[in-house]
């Protein structure tokens, strides 16, 4: 008997419980799901009768949180990122491996080395963005590598959206994620990226600009803008001196354009409290980040200021979003990234028979004998339903099946590590096609 | 005998320090004043005979900070603002009084009581901007009042610049004060002020674009950009609903437009360290901004990515900085916004025979008697030399009349304040007017 123990009982932790579930019985697992709602960990387990457990635990208290970690072989940590460190610290305190979805935070690159005398595997990124684009990027690089090729350029996208066949509103977009990381998304600094050998900058207000149009085999066509840290991954994917290498998130067709529209006004500062009268409209919103008087003209104020036109798509987006109504805002002394996510939040609602989908698009172009080449790989995953999301789905099968390697004794490395490598990412990539998450692959030679 | 201690002798004490040494006898003051740099602390009371005093003092020192403190009767603090709520604490413990040029604190607020109590003056925001800011605009603010005016709009801008005969440049700018300020203005957040009733936000990419031309009497035409702190004073200058309201900073005609190109361009950021090749040029620094291949054509391609006119002024401006040339940058490893600063530094300097100018300016709008009224008022000071430039003198004298009127029992009230009453604007305008600082105003009825 193994017992995993799963840290953080969110939506995003569900196909991942229930592989777990569905394997216990063939891997002599038990499992314990914990989280600060007892109830919710209760009714993610519900259908796993003696092998699996949901326990209520509040994760910031210490001594509650290691004397579960004591008695389990193997620690899922979901919960949000900030509070992996004190489960990471607890785990080399009392020797277990532990996987997360999560970034590898600089403090625990510190640690490398006491996990590794501690014979302890500390697995990240191993979910979708980071997880799955690090392994099946590795999986084809590794394979150019082996044929000789020399790599001159890798560009890699993701995104998180909703299905065709529920893409009912004009941005193509709803909520499958955390709204807030929608509404800041490329906040914080430029966005970096490598083109014919130049490191290039993209400030915040050009980034949903300087955007690229991306077809995906299947599933239409995308925008493509530049993640802040395109570079990030250079050494570990050994392409050092790689002349041309952007990263990047993946939205609707169009999306991107009426998005710089916020952007441009400054609707999505998220640093002051709004000034709002208590009746005030959306109008009065949009009004607010126009100069001078915008008097009874207001579509046309703005599409002047933005340099728009008045009856193109753009407008055409923010029309159906109601905001040149007069429809009361409803909430007061927010920011303007909070005031317009609670009219996104309504207008971009995920509904119960609404299913998302999960698109990742790489692009690779390297030298071999002489000759040019070029090949796409696309992915693209629509969800079960409410539960199984694709992005659940996404997320928690490759950390599953992960567990499976880490308790069967098939990851031989130790310390602090993300799936790079052929002993953790072609099983995975390889259980992952068997339930229909399947790369599509093009080359082409010119 | 009373004795005044002034904390800091940087370059903008100059003045404050000559004024104290010129009175001393005819007040009876004994100056001590306290730097890190004795040396320098010595240079600035070299004229001063038996009545000043240099010393060194390591301000972060507390025991060696307090026991100079404690044997004085005044303390002017004019070190670096995080630096000043120690100094503001041994004060009130060792029951001093003190005055300073800097912004309150928010913490000092809460001290307001304690000071009261101990029957003590913290008088702060005394010397230009902010300082005489405050003083010109309530004289005039409480006359309109006087008369029974009702204020409709009230603007007010500032700009620290270069004098007429030592404008030598085209963008009309050399540094009198700290470049890192000037290259960095505005980051941090959206500006805010009213119009016509409604609050309005610029966020910092629009800044540069929604400016104001001022013709100001005598001294040509300016660019005023808002601060992100116009609304700050709503409540002190009893403003509180005052339909249009904006406070911001002034740079020459044309200069904001130019600005706003490194703005664009996000040569301003200054949150990570540049990629550049060690023997990177000009040419490599701005082509780090622009999108896609730049080819040889960097002008045209700046150009076309900003939307400016090839040969238009904008694009002279940069070119007269060296931008678009093969001179080596010279530093490395720096952000964006500090290798910029590197060149500026070198290209705006104010050289050995250059004067500065400090220019203030304010409208009043009021409606008095059935007819609306204009004031406007402005300010235009030339520095001497070096030594007693414009800033240091409009920063310095403020401090220094104010110390006469705090040590002489002039000011009656007590705790925490701005000069925005009589007791202080009247005085320490009335003297400043005789030493040639004198704000020129013109009444207009419509």
């Amino acid at each position: 008997m193994r017992k995993i123990l799963i840290l953080g009982a969110g939506r995003s932790a569900s196909s991942l419980i229930s592989y777990l579930i569905e394997h216990a019985s063939e891997q002599d697992w038990q499992v314990t799901v914990a989280d600060r709602d007892e109830a919710q960990a209760r009714r993610m387990v519900h259908n796993g009768g003696n092998a699996a457990l949901g326990v209520a635990l509040d994760a910031t208290q210490a001594a509650e949180r290691a004397a579960l970690i004591e008695s389990h072989d193997l620690v899922i940590s979901m919960l949000p990122a900030f509070m992996h460190m004190d489960v990471l610290k607890d785990c080399l305190r009392l020797r277990k491996h532990v996987i997360t979805p999560s970034y590898v935070p600089d403090a625990l690159w510190a640690m490398d080395r006491e996990f590794k005398d501690a014979g302890l595997i500390v697995l990240n990124e191993m979910g979708l963005d980071p997880g799955i684009d690090h392994m099946s990027a590795m999986r084809i690089l590794d394979a150019i590598r082996a044929k000789g090729g020399v790599m001159e350029a890798f560009e890699s996208y993701c995104g998180g959206l909703v299905a065709p066949e529920s893409d009912t509103n004009p941005w193509g977009y709803k909520f499958s994620w955390n709204p807030r990381n929608v509404i800041l998304a490329g906040q914080g600094g430029s966005a970096k990226y490598i083109r014919e050998g130049i490191t290039k900058y993209i400030p915040y207000h050009k980034l949903f600009q300087q955007t690229v149009r991306i077809a995906v085999e299947g599933l239409g066509e995308y925008d493509g803008y530049a993640n802040r840290d395109s570079l990030k991954y250079r050494e570990a994917y050994g392409m050092v001196d790689i002349p041309t290498l952007v990263r990047g998130t993946l939205r609707k067709a169009g999306y991107c354009a009426a998005w710089d529209a916020f952007v441009q006004l400054g609707c999505t500062d998220d640093g002051f409290p709004m000034e709002l009268r208590a009746d005030a409209t959306w109008s009065d919103y949009l009004n607010a980040f126009l100069p001078g008087s915008t008097g009874k003209d207001l579509r046309g104020a703005l599409a002047e200021y933005l340099g728009i036109d008045l009856a193109g798509e753009v407008m055409q987006k923010l029309d159906w979003l109601g905001l040149f109504g007069n429809e009361a805002i409803g909430v007061s002394g927010l920011s303007p990234a909070a005031t317009l996510q609670s009219l996104l939040e309504r207008k971009w609602k995920l509904e119960a028979d609404d299913k998302d989908l999960v698109v990742m698009w790489h692009r690779f172009q390297y030298m071999l004998g002489g000759r040019r080449h070029v090949i796409k790989a696309s992915l693209g995953v629509i969800g079960h339903d409410q539960t199984h999301t694709a992005m659940a789905r996404t997320v928690g099968l490759p950390i599953a099946m992960a567990s499976k390697l880490v308790l069967n004794g098939e990851v031989a490395d130790r310390g602090v590590l993300l799936p790079l490598k052929p002993a953790i990412y072609d099983p995975v990539l390889n259980e992952l096609e068997t339930l229909g998450i399947a790369f599509h692959e093009q080359e082409s030679v010119e």
